[in-house]
């Protein structure tokens, strides 16, 4: 059977645990964490970086960062993880879903100004597949409106938004704040992980403080306070030093795994564009001004039964591939709590997308099995 | 320089994470987090165990699965990690802080009913050192005003109350809910880490729903849904399965560990007695419907004055001795928030206690020298 997703391991990890638990400090805001958040400083240029137990913790810290309290209009697309949705709701905040883009799964940008009312705190864009959201558009609607940026990066390491002036900006670095995902199913592991990016200089010193568990021992720590105490709420952020050595290892390989992955993804494209034409299936796409850091390579069909024919055909063949997300406007959870409105292409995508086994350990007759198996399979 | 505490291996944390990685499931909920699951609530009886990222984290969960809103009380010591207050802080309710024992740092329990009115919802005692509150009053209280009990057993692994029918129960099997921590300054260690302990029934399904990003995740591994989506709030709560496998190590070795650590616990207490009662300091008592886990070795001094000296002095023999908490009740966030009670106990313990080094690789000569070192000191 060819998994779905399998974790790369670069052989150095257990080495680095192995230094940071006889080095004698295992709880966060160690060597191995200050490491890693400095190399993703100087490598993609985010203003701070705090590492975090998960995407989802370093979504929380953006809402409590941004004082979301009960009644606050967050905007963000209803075809994610509910992780994304869930930060915010834990802050008391009403989430306005946006629908996906007729040729892409992200957020229709377009359509974002409608859904701003005077209790819109926040924009939150998924770059969905690593795939960058047109940050010039929405930055300019936040701008106009004074609204906060949180980029949900959570598949979007190492890659870019080229701007309108030609700059090419990482991903995470444009909005006021982002989060990574450092989760098994990404393209730069640690198991369970995150980083919240912070790019607003005004957030700096009280990231520092939520992450520490609303104290201001960072600050005592750098020798600013002469003891620290509780000065503001905050939660246990922090992730292991344990954590961190392995995703150091992670990201000293980050070039090969890229080029690995990114091979993978071109051969999936090249190898089945004659099929998905005949078949009317459409190709994953990655617009002009965005880059491709081959998280994800996915097709979409025309409805869910040729899905779950493909997904069945696969399986027969010993090939696992998935689909997701469940629309959030919908769930169990939130249909009730939604305006209403219908969300199309959302849904379109919540029934018609599957993803490809795609892991830097693919071997090449996996892949060729994978695209052989496709390319001889018709619909009924 | 002796150190205050230095995080012990048993040896074995780096096979099993080795196992972990190369298993290849590296995110949580796998086979580690349940063997460490499993064992712990087949050891001490509790209802169900979830790992978690940190004690924090724990008693997070615990404050969304008691639907803890804006207005709601909770009561809980004043003398305590922040995180105590601060998961509930998260949900919007307001702490009522109970004051300490005049003989123990601990909770005053018959202090409790007076601060119960309409809005309070939990009480959350805090096995200070380890040793146990007297739940079999809390839990009276409790039933009597119908209120959740959230133990925070952050330093009570392997820690028993004797119950007025003799029974001896485990920390964390008595509250409805309880909350373990896993920090390297705790006896048994993740780096960071925590555990849910659920004892009442009711909440099961809907802590691994919490758990799992507030999806039914769980229910649909075991086969009990068709496919999973979003169906309340929730968090990633769960633990990289590296972590799980560094723990599973310590819990092995839980038996070695206590036995070392008991063994230093009441060396200093023989050793520093005669000096104590020369200097009317006091040593930790613990009473007689609890076990010792040895968690803590603290003195309490006269006056803050004291302590300083006694720290300074310790410092010059090249020992690291510490103290903590601040009161709550009067950090910068919460004094205007406090009802203005004044806690006299909680505030007296912030000035006097100060703890002495207490870890599993506390070599008999450096404990010998820590011993001397006080013995030998007169304060001015």
């Amino acid at each position: 059977m060819i998994p779905f997703n399998k974790p790369h391991l670069t052989g150095k990890e257990t080495h680095y645990i192995y230094d940071a638990v006889n080095s004698g400090q295992l709880s966060g805001n160690g060597k191995y964490t200050r490491m890693c958040q400095e190399w993703m400083e100087h490598k993609f240029g985010f203003g701070k970086c705090l590492l975090t137990t998960s995407c989802t913790d370093a979504l929380e810290m953006a809402a409590i960062l941004l004082n979301i309290k009960e009644g606050d209009e967050v905007i963000m697309p209803s075809y994610t993880f509910v992780s994304t949705a869930n930060a915010f709701v834990l802050r008391g905040a009403k989430i306005v879903f946006a629908d996906s883009k007729p040729n892409h799964p992200g957020m229709d940008e377009s359509k974002i100004e409608d859904l701003i009312t005077s209790k819109t705190k926040a924009i939150v864009p998924v770059h969905y597949a690593g795939v960058a959201c047109d940050m010039d558009l929405i930055m300019e609607v936040a701008q106009k409106h004074k609204l906060f940026v949180v980029e949900d990066a959570a598949q979007a390491i190492d890659s870019y938004f080229i701007n309108k002036r030609g700059e090419k900006k990482a991903l995470g670095t444009i909005g006021h704040l982002a989060a990574f995902s450092f989760h098994e199913t990404k393209n730069i592991i640690s198991g369970e992980g995150g980083m919240l990016a912070i790019n607003d200089a005004q957030f700096y010193d009280r990231a520092e403080i939520i992450w520490e568990k609303g104290t201001n021992r960072s600050a005592f720590f750098k020798g600013e306070v002469d003891k620290y105490g509780w000065v503001d709420v905050g939660s246990s952020f922090l992730p292991s030093e344990m954590v961190a050595a392995f995703l150091f290892a992670q990201l000293e390989s980050l070039e090969g795994i890229q080029a690995r992955r990114t091979q993978i993804w071109y051969t999936y494209q090249n190898k089945l564009a004659h099929w998905c034409r005949s078949n009317n299936i459409k190709l994953p796409r990655v617009p002009e001004y965005a880059t491709n850091n081959a998280h994800m390579f996915y097709l979409v069909c025309e409805s869910k039964k040729q899905r779950s024919q493909l997904i069945q055909y696969l399986k027969d063949h010993d090939v696992l591939s998935v689909f997701h997300y469940l629309s959030l406007h919908k769930s169990e959870f939130y249909q009730n709590k939604h305006d209403g409105r219908a969300l199309m292409e959302c849904d379109r995508y919540a029934d018609t997308l599957v993803r490809l086994p795609l892991y830097f350990d693919l071997l090449e007759e996996e892949q060729n099995l994978i695209v052989k198996a496709i390319n001889s399979f018709s619909f009924e």
